[in-house]
C-alpha cells in the first residue's frame, strides 16, 4: 500500500545463507512455483508465526510441495527476529530449482528466502480516523485449486496496484477492493474486507479465489469473544452498496496493519462503528501493537 | 511435456553477464511480475526471433514494463544463438528488482535472463503416428488483463502437469487439454491446440485465459496459403465430443515441438486427417526443423 512499501531490506538469507541472490533456476522465478508469508516483528518474535507457518503448509499440500527443512526455517526465523522491537519477515518458499517445463522434476529441494524489511510507518491518522478505498478496476481470475493460499502468482495484485499510477489515483486513497470474474467481492489487493452491521461481521467467501489472511482467522475468534458473528457471504457491487446504505461500516486486515476501518469507498462516507472500534481495540490488545 | 524436459541448461546470460543467479528481490520471484518466452535455435539463428519479441513488447504493454534494454537482448540472443545448430532458448524478462508490496517502485529496470537449454528429442514416432492425450482436471481462470501473454503466473500448468505424477498417468501421453473455469476448451498445458474438419480449423478464442502461441499465429498464415480457414471457436467439452464424432483431427503446437497430430484424447482413438498433415509439413518447410 502506498505509504507502506518500497522499503530497503536490512537482513536476507537465501537457504539460511546471507545471501542477496538466488539460483536463475528457481522455479519461484520460472512459474511463480512457490508461497509466501508476511509476518509482522514483535520484541524479537514472530508474530503468530505458527499460525503463518500453519498457512504455508496447507499451501505447500495443495501445491504438493515437499521436504522444507522446517527446523532450519524455525531457525532462521528466529535469528532474524531477535532483538528486533518492530520489524517485517517475508517468508518465500518455492518448490526449488531445476526443470525446463511445467513439470516439477524429481529430487529437487524447497528454496527458502526469508527477507526482513523495516517496519512500516502506518499513514498518519488511520487506526482513529479510518482509510479511504476505491474499487478496482482489475478482476480476479477464479481458480478453486488456487484459492486460499498465499501464492507467488500475483500479477492480478500487481496490476490492481498499478490502477494508481495509470489513473492517477490519490495516494491518500491506500487501498483498493477486487471483484472476481463473476463481480463478486473478495478482497482488498493486501487486505481482507470485512462489512459490520450490528454485531454480524460479514466477509467474502474464498473458495475459488483470494487469500485466507492470518487476521482473518484471528477475528473470527475476536468476534466469537465480543459476542459477534462473523459470516461468509457473497456479496456483489450491488450487495456491498446495499449494505452501505444501510449504515453498514467496512474495513481491512492484514498481518501488518491489524486492522484499518475505512472512512470512504469511491467518494462515498463511511461511518466507523462502535463494533468495528471494539474488534480493532481487541485485536490491537492481541498482538500487542498499538 | 515429458520426455522433453528437465534438460539441464548449458549456458546462462543475467542481464547480459555469464551468471547462475538472480536478485532475491526481484519481482519475477516475488510476484512472477514478468514474462517469457521459449524459443528454438536453428542453425545458429533463434527462429521467429521477432515474433517471439513481438509478443514481449505486447506482454510487456500490458503490464506496464518500460525501459528493457532491446539493443542488449538483441545481441544476448544472437550471442547464445551463434554457432548452435539446434538448442532451446529460454528468455525471461521481469519488472525488475525492489519493493515490497504489490506497487511497482518507480527507478527500477527490467531483469533479462536468458538459459539456453539442449534441443529436445521429441518422443519417438510422434510426427508420424501423432501423440496421445488427456483431459486435465486443473481449470485454466479467466482474467481479460492476462489472457493472451505469455506471462510468469503459471501456477496452474504447473498444477495441470502435477496431474500425472498424483494420478500415476501414463508418461506416454504426453500433453494434457485445458478447460477454463467456465468449462470452455483454451490450449494444451504447453501448447495451443486445433481441430480439423474438411477445410476448416477450428482453435479456442484466447480472450479470457490462455497464451496466443507464436505457431498459432504461423499457422493462421499456413492456412490462408493452403486455401483453409483458421476459424477461433467457444468450444465446451460437449462440442469438443460432437467434433470428434464427426472425425474432426486434433493437434497441437508450440515454437519447440511444430506441429503433433493427436492419435488418442482419454482413451478415445483419433484420426489424422490428410489436412493436418498438409499443415505439419508446410510449418515444417517454413521452420526449416524436421
Amino acid at each position: 500500500m502506498p505509504g507502506v512499501t518500497h522499503s530497503e531490506p536490512v537482513a536476507i538469507l537465501v537457504d539460511g545463507e546471507p545471501a542477496a541472490s538466488l539460483n536463475a533456476l528457481d522455479r519461484g522465478l520460472h512459474y511463480g512455483d512457490g508461497l509466501f508469508e508476511t509476518m509482522a516483528l514483535v520484541d524479537g518474535d514472530v508474530l503468530w508465526a505458527e499460525d503463518h507457518l500453519r498457512r504455508l503448509a496447507q499451501g505447500m499440500d495443495r501445491l504438493g510441495i515437499t521436504g522444507l527443512d522446517m527446523p532450519a526455517l524455525h531457525a532462521e526465523m528466529a535469528r532474524l527476529a531477535e532483538g528486533v522491537a518492530r520489524g517485517v519477515l517475508k517468508l518465500i518458499v518455492t518448490r526449488g530449482a531445476g526443470g525446463r517445463g511445467y513439470g516439477p522434476p524429481g529430487g529437487i529441494s524447497p528454496t527458502r528466502v526469508l527477507i526482513r524489511y523495516p517496519w512500516p510507518a502506518p499513514p498518519a491518522g488511520v487506526m482513529e480516523d479510518g482509510v479511504r478505498l476505491r474499487c478496482c478496476e482489475t478482476p480476479l481470475g477464479r481458480n478453486p485449486r488456487l484459492a486460499g493460499i498465499k501464492h507467488l502468482n500475483r500479477l492480478e495484485q500487481v496490476l490492481a496496484r498499478r490502477e494508481w499510477e495509470e489513473r492517477g489515483i490519490d495516494a491518500d486513497i491506500v487501498e483498493g477492493l477486487m471483484f472476481d470474474e463473476k463481480g463478486l467481492l473478495i478482497e482488498g489487493v493486501s487486505s481482507n474486507v470485512f462489512l459490520c452491521r450490528g454485531d454480524t461481521i460479514l466477509t467474502p467467501r474464498l473458495d475459488h479465489c483470494g487469500v485466507r489472511g492470518i487476521v482473518r482467522q484471528k477475528l473470527s475468534e475476536i468476534a466469537t469473544i465480543l459476542s459477534m458473528q462473523l459470516i461468509e457471504k457473497d456479496i456483489d457491487r450491488g450487495g456491498l452498496e446495499a449494505l452501505l446504505d444501510e449504515g453498514a461500516g467496512l474495513f481491512l486486515t492484514n498481518s501488518l496493519i491489524g486492522l484499518w476501518p475505512a472512512r470512504e469507498l469511491d467518494g462515498r462516507a463511511i461511518p466507523i462503528p462502535d463494533a468495528v472500534r471494539r474488534l480493532q481495540a481487541a485485536l490491537a490488545r492481541q498482538r500487542g501493537v498499538s
